[in-house]
């Protein structure tokens, strides 16, 4: 049996006992089976003893369950490692950051506990996933979008609280909320904003409640365990468009994504844009060319700006999603045409206009369904060709021209540094996954191989440093870099950082949950680590 | 001299030494007509004891003056009141809540760091109000437009962090920042979001950071000073159409909301609007109609419902604001006329459509320029026709034809009851200052009459109950009632407020930043109330 740090065989068996007691004993897992799917497929320590494996892994059915294993973990002092359904894979996957936590699971809390589609929300427990809440709203037939994150399997709720992002006007998910409901480190539950009105009738339709704002504590957090959570859905439009730009010439980039910019925050843009390279994506299925340019800084841009003009390409590119009644969105893509006419070369592809409700086999046809709110499997791994695995680095940077050609140039130098093959950074497709700023998403390597990983891992404590000294900061990554990257968020003797334990010593002061979680460690943990 | 509650005058001389020794001599305040000046001008105490009276009030010139000044109220335990333009009329104007507070006024800090009209953002200092960012973007130019609250000499920040809200698309002023600055109680400086990662490109362009939120925990809060907050910027549109629906019947509001609901959650309609009531408008200024139905209650909905038939005036109505091109602007207006003429007898009126950027002569002729991001004060004091100052109760409560109609019934039945006036109640009008709810607005009357305002607060306390026992909850209120609202938001035993109070405790130990601020006191001074 293993046994969380600084406990004793005795208490632990005690208190595994006690956590039977509040859940039923089919729901306490203990095996090196069990185990097994709490670790991380896409671990970066593979097969080297830093692989972190929990203690226990405690399911409880409901929130009361809830609040009975963390007053018992908060009793025993047993480090809990929260998921909803544990596919945050290229993060950390359903696996702690420390081992022998115990894992807090959430999967049976799956219940969908209302969804309004003439306000558009929706309350769901943890468990649900954006399949079981796109499925409950098709079989009621009601006029509401969610917003997918790519991989439909995951947990609203866990993407949520980890601010990831998605494809919809709604795409930013944790923005997107409305209301939760919360288990303290005491076993305490608290709902947030109107909720903590009793009887109201605004808990997912009002953000702020009265009196300071705490909603943002627990996201990317270890001060509490959300139980419940609205969340704003979208309106089903009438009809959906798509317009795609190309611009000839690689300084381009620059009025390309002034315009996009302009567009995206005046709100006609509102759904994710991604800038692609189409010159780029050409040279790489061109085997001659590519043959040519082998290297790991790929082909030098004047001799791709060439290759894009010999063979009539766009050098870089962007897909405008547009949302809205079929006469608004034809006047909005006409619009956007007329303002990136004001780039000499500028061409434009118009896609199909979509009416919606799509009929079931219409919808399968469409390669990119995320964008209009239906989840799949199909994005799963974008970004990434490893077949062994990967972890994503995620810097964000400014969103305009200039950051991009910086940015692929400064990552292009480091990869080059390092050794590395450019993978998909051959083209580097920032997107608008959150308003007002480009995500730079990087799909890192992970093998089965301890050398091989050693080094990936240098290489991305190395990127982390990289981005720091340009002023791009990531905002979420794995388990295994979270004290990297928190630490390069150092303002002023890192006074977030101490103002975040502060927090984490006076909410939990056992340092119960998820410790270590984006470099905040308990108390005691700070101690021993020093 | 006056003393703040606790000290010795012994010890408050000296402390007043330091903080001339801070930020200058002529900067430190005590004389009693200087602190007249920080009393509430609308404060529901006139002539009364209770009515709060700082004891000085210290104006720093930057940042590190803040953390002298706050450094200094740490060694005596003296209580700070934060204001920026001290323009909170209606709110508790720039007086604080615990008499014998230091007014901390942040006024000089008037700085506009940073304007950006690629990306669309602002930086500024407290002190900068929306006249003074208004001008500043117009001298240069810039394609950007603000969100003035409806006075335009509020602060920007002021105004944010008491989550207060304007008319365009950037209207929750809270959500349109990214971004802070803050000085917490030890004196330290803290930044947020990705101001936390020192050399950031992206400060005022992603709000998130990494690890925790914590800028919320800075609205309508007593755990830091603010000096520095970024917010976002419309980009400045090509055109602004309003158009009109009318509605005939009382029971229309239903899909009269249902409708607004569904255009403004898609994002089509973008800007705030209100629910008026043609009719009533009409009828009080019908003298022979008003004096048959001079009565509290105002006249009963049928005969109200009789003088719309009788003369051709709509019961409710509604103004849609649309931004954009000219072109998608007309598109979404024709669209949302198609929607609404679902309604039996809908009638419709088109708005100028105006062009940006408007001359200045132009501009003097609109009436409404605050939906146009222009700031002035002619909106100044809307809702309220009480000549010696008012307070705003302020609900919040479903956006649903159904909840407008029982707020109505409650509020009417209520003032009723009360003996009051109607006033302002005689029409209600909801406004979507915020997303996906309705905000009702009450001005209640001040007076400088202390008998009849001792019955006005007993009136507000009774509207607050009367709110909460029909689940609506006040999304900000005055100084006066802050315990009073908080009081409501008791799920679980209070568990939000004991949260809060845990906070406050950790961050804040000597209690020190605006005490009794929505409720939440410091442990020495729950103790005393104990």
């Amino acid at each position: 049996m293993r046994v969380p740090p600084g406990l004793t065989s005795q208490d632990f068996s005690s208190a595994l006992q006690e956590f039977e007691a509040a859940v039923g004993k089919q729901w306490v897992f203990t095996s090196d089976e069990d185990m097994d799917l709490y670790r991380d497929s896409y671990s970066p320590f593979w097969h080297e003893a830093q692989d972190p494996v929990p203690s226990a892994a405690v399911a409880p059915d409901n929130v009361e369950q809830v609040q009975k294993v963390v007053r018992i973990a908060n009793a025993y002092k047993i480090p809990l490692w929260t998921i909803s359904t544990g596919k945050n894979l290229g993060y950390g996957g359903s696996a702690p950051l420390l081992s022998g936590s115990v894992v807090l699971d959430l999967k049976r809390m799956d219940r969908i506990l209302e969804v309004n589609d003439k306000n558009h929300y929706a309350l769901v427990e943890p468990g649900v996933s954006y399949f079981d809440l796109y499925e409950y709203i098709q079989e009621r037939k009601l006029k509401v979008w969610i917003d997918p994150a790519d991989p439909g399997w995951g947990s609203l709720i866990g993407n949520a609280v980890d601010r990831g992002g998605g494809r919809t006007p709604m795409r930013d998910h944790f923005d997107a909320h409305c209301g939760m409901e919360v288990v303290l480190p005491s076993g305490e539950v608290l709902r947030t904003g109107m909720g903590a009105l009793p009887g109201s009738k605004t808990w997912q339709q009002y953000k702020y409640g009265f009196g300071p704002y705490v909603d943002g504590l627990f996201s990317q957090s270890s001060l509490g365990v959300v139980t419940k959570m609205g969340f704003w859905l979208f309106p089903e439009p009438e009809a959906y468009l798509t317009g795609t730009v190309g611009v000839p010439a690689r300084e381009d980039i620059v009025p390309l994504v002034a315009t996009l910019a302009n567009l995206m925050n005046s709100g006609m843009v509102a759904g994710n844009t991604s800038v692609t390279s189409p010159v780029a994506v050409a040279a790489r299925q061109d085997s001659e060319f590519a043959a040519q340019h082998a290297g790991p800084g790929g082909p030098p841009a004047q001799e791709l700006q060439q290759y894009a003009r010999t063979n009539h390409l766009a050098y870089w590119g962007v897909e405008l999603p547009f949302y809205g009644p079929a006469k608004v969105v034809a006047a909005q893509w006409e619009f956007a045409r007329e303002k990136f006419s004001a780039i000499p070369g500028a061409t434009f592809q118009e896609g199909a206009t979509r009416r919606f409700p799509l009929d079931s086999k219409e919808s399968e046809k469409f390669p990119h369904t995320v964008a209009m709110g239906i989840p799949n499997l199909s994005v799963f791994g974008t970004g990434s060709s490893h077949s062994e695995g990967h972890i994503w680095f995620s810097p964000i940077i400014p969103m305009t021209g200039e950051a991009v050609l910086e940015a692929q140039q400064v990552f292009t130098d480091a990869y080059q540094e390092m050794g590395m093959a450019m993978g998909p950074l051959f083209f580097l497709g920032p997107s608008s996954s959150y308003p007002r700023c480009f995500l730079v998403l990087f799909g890192f390597p992970i093998e089965h191989d301890v050398e091989k990983n050693r080094k990936n891992r240098e290489h991305f404590k190395r990127l982390i440093e990289v981005a720091a000294a340009h002023g791009w900061g990531e905002y979420r990554t794995h388990t295994a870099f979270m004290e990297a990257v928190m630490s390069t968020y150092s303002f002023n003797n890192h006074a977030l950082l101490h103002f975040h334990e502060t927090i984490k010593d006076a909410v939990d002061p056992n340092g119960i949950l998820s410790p270590g979680k984006c470099g905040i460690w308990p108390k005691h943990m700070r101690k021993e680590k020093a």
